[in-house]
């Protein structure tokens, strides 16, 4: 049996970890918490530092392949273990090119790859001599995550918001849709694509309010951004999962947003709705097996389980059985042993071909299942 | 968070921790091979014997709420454990029925449940005054398994396959279909049924060719066997997930062939067919949520692996593949080191509307995939 190596033990470890049960495969997880959501579900962990270079290279040393499930490990050792010939998924040239915003940016404009405008910003006292630049995002170019890392900067106002350190100014993006698409890509460099995934947000609480997959698209934006996404993936260079991020504005164009080298949240209604789930995909890419079948099965929508404002300690879900009783409804708790406000804690997928019937449920699913703290 | 524990380590206990994986939930697995299927994948794992009242009493002392995926378990420790207070799915009292095939047949009988014509025999003596009764199946009562502890008596000539100890001996039944339903039945009673499945044997072989989902019945075959099946489960008053084995005769009359109390080989397909599979359905019942969608999403098929003929050892897959090259065709390895002849190391799903291609598959992954032993 191949031994399989996960850095970072968080739900997307979780998800792949259940995927990995169906094959022939010793799985490995190193992460710095032992009571993370995949611990108990490898045959193998690891307590250690996925950012320390000695500890990565010192679990890299234990398996034949190795892959991440979140950017912020330490590419230096992966860098190592692969000159020494471990086969690492992305490559640790693709996730040092994501991890750094400043990075990202130059890639995509290197390779032509549609994007949103940007300046370079190494700090504070260079951004507030972008004032014509603005509206714009700050990006902070290293260790941003969920939201963190991420300032609007409306005006001259908001310039004492931004980071003082380097990082990248997003010219503001008039969003008329966010998608997302998933692709996998083999050693063979073999290719498939997910159906496009549109990221719903709620306007007022600027948060994602749901997915619904696939996207209602015009033909046009389809196909652009499935070409782009399909060059993002071919200048990368790498075997993988990728989720492409993309904003198509209110004038038809289409922009990369971000991307993940990796299983991604935009992709989580794989798991029922799609013959091979991204999970089920990376572990066929790592163990040399032939890719799946990334068509729908139905038409699907995300919610995300986020953490209740004002809970902090140990979890406690309100209203599941509510949303279990909900026929098509598939719910995933991560496992997470306490809440925080924001925390995701866990998504629910539901199935059906009628879109009314899966923003209903979407709605419903909102409104009833609440992660709170015990009184 | 729960505490749940399983007794029994194998196939049916690691679907079932892939499926637990959903929920908020702390498994226990309790089995004497800690290499089992199931080792790896459970929060804590405890070797012991589970046919040992005082290991199966210890385990049932940790947990919350306890379940099996084998029949073979020690029933006074669970009942026991039942009596102070533990919720076991299914009932000790359903499990002291089923897993003594005298009781079994004498249940039947006093709950006017259909089941082919028996006599009890106490041991061979007493098996050799029946030969008026042949031909016949001769069952030995307790520790039967996966074909073993069963004997076909054709003439008197056979009578010295029989065993010398309490068994059942079943008139032969000319038998036109073998049909399984799954039913789940939860703590408040409420009941939800499967689709059933056609058990298709190879008639050369002996032995399961595949099986189809829904099968495909006369309604009045279909009626009946539902309505058996709803009788059976009222009858044991047990909540928890049942199989229940049937045979359609070459008359038209449905029998009941055997009662699992348990997840079961025959509603696998479930983890890609159904909304609901049986092992999400367990946990809902455990875990005290409504039940699940037992439709179909799809038909299907499974094609079980099971180890070649003269090998024995370090389990090899070969063709794999060119299985996962077919498209809508999932595989489940059971993680089994050692394969040996006639070993269940694993089993494939199918989707698809079309019989045809479900059938056509079914006979390509059985001339593809051979679990063989390294060279």
């Amino acid at each position: 049996m191949k031994k399989a190596g996960i850095l970072g033990g968080g739900q997307l470890g979780r998800m792949l970890l259940q995927a990995a049960a169906n094959y022939p495969v010793e799985t490995y997880v190193m992460e710095n918490d032992p009571n993370c959501p995949s611990a108990h579900l490898c045959h193998h962990f690891i307590t250690g530092n996925i950012t320390n270079f000695d500890d990565v290279y010192a679990f890299g040393k234990q398996v034949d392949v190795l892959t991440i499930e979140i950017e912020s490990v330490n590419v230096e050792a992966l860098e190592k273990l692969e000159a020494e010939g471990l086969a690492i998924y992305p490559r640790p040239s693709a996730l040092r090119i994501i991890r750094d915003k400043i990075e990202q940016k130059n890639f995509y404009q290197s390779n032509s790859i549609p994007t949103s405008a940007f300046m370079i910003t190494e700090n504070l006292d260079a951004l507030k001599e972008l004032s014509h630049f603005l509206p714009a995002v700050h990006k902070l170019a290293k260790g941003g995550y969920d939201g963190k890392g991420v300032q609007m900067i409306r005006s001259k106002d908001d310039f004492h918001k931004g980071f003082d350190a380097p990082a990248v100014l997003e010219k503001k993006v008039f969003i008329q849709k966010e998608i997302a698409l998933i692709i996998a890509i083999a050693e063979n460099g073999e290719r498939a694509i997910y159906p496009p995934v549109d990221m719903v947000f709620d306007q007022q609480l600027h948060l994602l309010s749901h997915q619904l997959c696939p996207a209602e698209l015009a033909e046009k934006i389809f196909w652009k951004a499935e070409a782009i996404a399909l060059r993002v993936v071919k200048e990368l260079k790498s075997p993988g999962i990728f989720a492409i991020e993309l904003f198509a504005d209110i004038d038809g164009n289409v922009l990369v947003n971000e991307i993940a080298p990796r299983v991604h949240n935009s992709g989580h209604h794989t798991i029922e709705a799609a013959f091979s789930s991204q999970f089920d995909m990376l572990w066929r890419i790592m163990l040399q097996y032939p890719l799946g079948n990334t068509d729908s099965i139905q038409s699907s929508a995300i919610v995300n389980i986020i953490g209740e404002e004002g809970h902090n300690g140990d979890a406690v879900y309100q209203g599941l059985k509510e949303v279990l009783a909900m026929d098509n409804v598939f719910v995933h708790i991560y496992g997470k042993k306490q809440t925080k406000p924001g925390r995701k804690m866990g998504h629910v997928t539901i199935l059906s071909n009628e879109k009314q019937e899966l923003l209903h449920k979407a709605n419903q699913i909102k409104h009833l299942l609440k992660v709170v703290t015990a009184e």
